[in-house]
């Protein structure tokens, strides 16, 4: 039973590694002076959250309530919160701590503070689990919160809080932001898919590269991309050898990276965003000598930038492609989405369909 | 025999993969309009000059005059020279043509342009094979010769036209020219001691990483450096981890970037400047994404930058350190060389020392 200032909560948890979720009841800490609880109603499926349910990066902590990508109202806040009150439309993504003292914390950069708090499967300052987005409601340090415009659907803007961020905090740091340059996308998945709006935001040509050939006509009429490259085709990819200022790998397949390199112009961008579950490697770094180019990586964003991604997401109708589903179709979406049969991100009506019933 | 408008030209030529080299006599063109022709005094011994010798990288044209770390005098110019006279001391590095109409060349960046020449083994315009300096003049477009200021001995300015620019390109474009950064370099040879003197001149904490413990000394009592890092030695490794700002790696050994990442802290860099024969891998880029890591490389540098870096280095008093040798000890320097026998440079006295009957 929750202590008499903890609040009780409800939310969908995997037990171990098999990562089936089913109901599970904890509870919340009380609304600090400076934490702002929400009331959750949309939460996003991260292909994270398939990683970390089945403990595919080795670190699981169970039970385990996923979910980072929240978005809802905010149902209290503490006494000195400052920006946020009651009603208000809100986002949470993927931290809910950092140092926030740290050289990274004070360049806004709290997604590489060496002591973030991830927003679920992380121990808490207080020493507590952290539980995510697949639960009815949440407590968060006002820091950690983000306003939702009133022109964003919050089902819709649920998975701009990773998804979105991570493909935009990439494209900024590495100047891959500048209209008229040639992008390649590889993956046109949940993250890609969000790539691919941002990057045509920014005015750049887009080429999707993809390990399925059906998704050419989504590429193309639906997300406005200006090519497309089936990626098992050689002939294919080896026309598109030095045509790219950039490439966005947000595939989390193992494979070789060369391919991409060799895509690359002069002066050309690798940026790798997907986590495999095994290691990509780059075979051949002589390549990378000769064009002066660059292989990197970035993980999603600081709360600065992810405040402006979602005000730049509401200014140039950036929105993601979501199947919305219940609460206790979760266990089938996780699997579908193992199958790659997801266009483009699942997003929990968590507010409609979260009940102990279920 | 050579056309009446040519110049004969005296030179050591390798003539097959043995790489063996002996005296070999060709023709220079004539001067043309816009060409200088310089009388060959110095030249330094480049690990390309190994690889390229004995054809490791396959590219090999034979009979291969080597040679593109080259000083001398101004021997005649062409009517149309601008900024060379008679008796200027000058020198000539990896490349003699580029397009000079391209957005690279445009940019000042003849080194990535895709119809550059290199200094030895390559095509000129003319279809005549390029020769490079391990001979007695060569005649080059002005725009591929830069100045050597009076106060730089041509002997020990000589690695400035390939090592020093290569070192001092790549840290200036990837930023890691700013006091107080915290650089690692990888390999004490011919780049690697020059990137010392260049990234202490900057202003850097420098450490060097070694497979030589034998080069702890001179690595901090002659050549400045902070600290020394046994890279056989586990522990010494596993130390620095998350400590570096950038790591420049010179080593042409094949091997593994990953323990070099592992050094980086976030938003580290490793630039790779050495080109093995075989290929470098980098097996987990998983470790690029959690600390918005880059891997790149870079390659020389264009004629602007060739130009700055020597005059940077006069005001610096940055040369190199060599061991001069005469043009008919080349053979045994290669092989010296390639046992890792040289500290630092080895750079050919050709104005004193090569004649046909050596």
């Amino acid at each position: 039973m929750a202590k008499s200032s903890e609040v009780q909560a409800l939310g969908y948890a995997a037990r171990d590694t098999s990562g089936f979720m089913s109901p599970f009841t904890f509870s919340r800490r009380a609304t600090g002076d400076d934490d702002v609880r929400v009331k959750i109603l949309y939460c996003g499926i991260c292909h994270t959250d398939l990683h970390r349910t089945k403990n595919q990066w080795g670190d699981a902590i169970y039970p385990m309530v996923p979910g980072h990508e929240i978005t809802g109202v905010v149902a209290e806040v503490g006494g000195k919160v400052q920006n946020f009150k009651i009603g208000d439309r809100v986002g949470v993504g993927c931290m809910v701590g950092s140092c926030l003292s740290c050289v990274e914390c004070d360049s806004n950069l709290e997604n590489y503070c060496a002591n973030r708090i991830l927003t679920y499967n992380n121990t808490y300052y207080d020493g507590t689990n952290t539980y995510g987005g697949y639960s009815d409601h949440i407590v968060v340090k006002e820091h950690f919160v983000v306003r939702i415009p009133d022109n964003l659907p919050l089902d819709v803007a649920a998975p701009l809080l990773c998804a979105g961020i991570t493909v935009y905090s990439a494209m900024k740091f590495f100047g891959l932001d500048k209209a008229g340059l040639h992008l390649g996308v590889v993956g046109l998945g949940g993250h890609g898919h969000m790539c691919v709006k941002f990057a045509k935001a920014f005015g750049a040509k887009v080429t999707v590269i993809s390990s399925s050939t059906d998704k050419k006509t989504d590429a193309i009429d639906r997300f406005g991309a200006d090519a497309f490259i089936y990626s098992e085709d050689a002939n294919q990819m080896e026309a598109a050898t030095n045509t790219m200022d950039g490439v966005i790998d947000v595939s989390s397949k193992a494979r070789s990276l060369q391919p991409y390199v060799v895509m690359l112009k002069t002066h050309g961008k690798l940026i790798s965003l997907g986590s495999p579950s095994s290691s990509n490697s780059l075979p051949i770094v002589n390549n990378l000598i000769g064009g002066r180019k660059t292989v990197a990586g970035s993980t999603i964003g600081g709360l600065k930038e992810t405040q402006e991604v979602i005000d730049f997401a509401a200014q140039h109708n950036i929105t993601a492609d979501i199947e919305l589903i219940a609460m206790d179709y979760v266990n089938t979406a996780i699997e579908r989405m193992e199958n790659v049969d997801i266009r483009y991100r699942f997003v929990i009506d968590v507010g409609n369909t979260l009940s102990l019933t279920n």
